[in-house]
């Protein structure tokens, strides 16, 4: 056991793009567990395009505070108890910060099982698996044979939606910021079509990848992307409001896309938003059935594991350039 | 019978606010319907902000045309029948346009009940109060001791909606234009709180008229106010997308609120559009429960009716510009 922790601290709250200043890495004392507390080891830190949003003020959570440890979702390994619920050894995740270790009471943590291999805990069992699979299939509903477009989708959430929305059945078009990335989307994860959106006209691209319309569009990016799927959305078509990343990282923020509300009315649109915690009910039947698509190869999980807590801000900031394909996530130390 | 027709033709496509010269009164012969087809005289014309949007282009129905005669929905009487289904003296409703007389297939037209006073079909019973009555329960779905927000809620629909609101045990707050329009609001109708969106501030007014924030936002209007209500609305609330009135009449429609999509994301928004066509298999249960309330006088339905045919632009124009107050419509002739 070192005798010291490693922690990140969020700075200042940006007012434009994010940048390595907004953070700042130290060294602490090992923290001690109090009484009901347990003291954990980070062992992956999931990197999300939502920890940007997270710094701007409060969304579905608190926000991060300046002077503060930035907040994060890690898997983590139990070193110390001070808990009857857990023992050392024991595999827990929760919000455990940009921090090497920990002492938190042990009913903010989830104790979980172990995967195969042990970072598909963050990636396709973890919030961006679970994301894809309830926002698809509980917001969503997409039904054989329609059209589904899913936005940042060679992420993380992204790629997983597409493979879902073919094993329903489905035409699957993905957009993405790159032609390698569009050419992965097509060529290995069998999307029917891919768009460049920094390259392509988008209305007149997604006619022609969409020749039926859309029914679905899975939205992690909000802007130009939603304007442009909102005229070419069908009839009742569904708009599952994931994300909205192409507004995080910018000093103002695009207005709001001119379809709405007039195209929501004409077109009898449902455009419903939803955080994954929103189903924490229904958990294990969506990690057991994501298990097993990925078991049968019918579903594949990209990831993209950084080495070393203090590269967290680089890696958050290069994710919302878009330099990642699939789950981004720190190894802050091995299970050992 | 007379020997000739009236009819309105619609002239040139505004590119502002719509003026009596986009429009032209013309005679015309009576025309005599084919075999098929009844001929009818109007009765009551419907004046519709979606009148208005008609103009534009195509919206869930197709654009009316320059150098056509303007399209309305209308009760009308069976004059002359060549079709097996109609008979002289029966009340029919339909697409019949701006026109005193129509030869038209049997087959467009829906066969209609008396109502007490006639008009009532065309306002409690006809397209404002069951789009009223569906957009709120169906799409709103409010519970009781929720709160609902309605935008112009002096309109013939918005006055409906904050009444059957009341009935089901909610919290009801509407925007209007003036404060004469108001006080009818909270004075007659029972509204619980009204606010004037020409003369307070919005957001301010908003969460003094709605402490524990909006469940339910039944949008008539779009613009300023669907933008307030974003960030006003409560966890897991509801936008029922009912019209976009406030950009109808414009030469630049405003860009779309600021809150799509990250409010609805971080809220888990519900925003959803509809049409009362949609709704059209539970017509006759909706007409009855809204026939009863009215009879137990638990609604008031208040009518805005202007005589002659030759008045509907500026009934369409005041109408726009907010000057009247519940179901607006045209008194075409008398049942006699």
């Amino acid at each position: 056991m070192p005798q010291e922790a490693r922690q990140i601290l969020f700075v200042e709250k940006p007012t434009g793009p994010l940048t390595p200043q907004h953070f700042r890495a130290e060294s602490v004392a090992m923290p001690a567990p109090a009484e009901g507390e347990v003291l954990v080891r980070s062992l992956y830190l999931s990197i999300d395009a939502a920890n940007r949003a997270w710094l701007m003020g409060a969304t579905y959570k608190d926000a991060v505070l300046p002077g503060a440890p930035m907040h994060g979702y890690a898997l983590a390994v139990v070193e110390q108890s001070r808990s009857p619920g857990l023992e050392p050894g024991d595999l827990v995740e929760g919000e455990i910060g940009w921090r090497s270790h920990a002492a938190m009471p042990a009913r903010k943590l989830t104790k979980v099982t172990p995967a195969n291999p042990l970072s598909n805990r963050l990636s396709l069992l973890g919030i961006a698996g679970k994301t894809a699979y309830f926002g698809l299939l509980e917001i969503g509903r997409p039904k054989p044979g329609e059209t589904i477009l899913v936005s940042a989708a060679a992420g993380s959430v992204g790629s997983l939606v597409g493979q879902i929305g073919k094993i329903m059945g489905c035409r699957v078009v993905g957009t993405a910021g790159t032609d390698e990335k569009c050419a992965w989307l097509t060529g290995t994860l069998g999307f029917d079509a891919a768009i460049n959106h920094r390259t392509e006209r988008l209305s007149k691209a997604l006619k022609a990848a969409c020749p039926d319309g859309i029914d679905v569009y899975f939205d992690n990016t909000g802007g130009p992307i939603l304007s442009a799927a909102l005229f070419g959305m069908n009839l009742r078509g569904r708009i599952a409001s994931c994300g909205n990343v192409s507004q995080y990282d910018v000093a103002s923020p695009d207005p709001g896309p001119a379809g709405v509300p007039g195209l929501v009315t004409v077109k009898r649109l449902r455009l419903e938003g939803f955080i994954v915690m929103d189903f924490a009910d229904q958990y294990q039947k969506a990690e057991r059935q994501l298990a097993r698509w990925a078991e049968e190869g019918r579903i594949k999980c990209r990831e993209d594991i950084v080495d070393g807590l203090d590269q967290a801000p680089s890696a958050l900031i290069g994710l919302l350039a878009g330099e990642n394909r699939g789950k981004r996530m720190i190894r802050v130390s091995d299970l050992g």
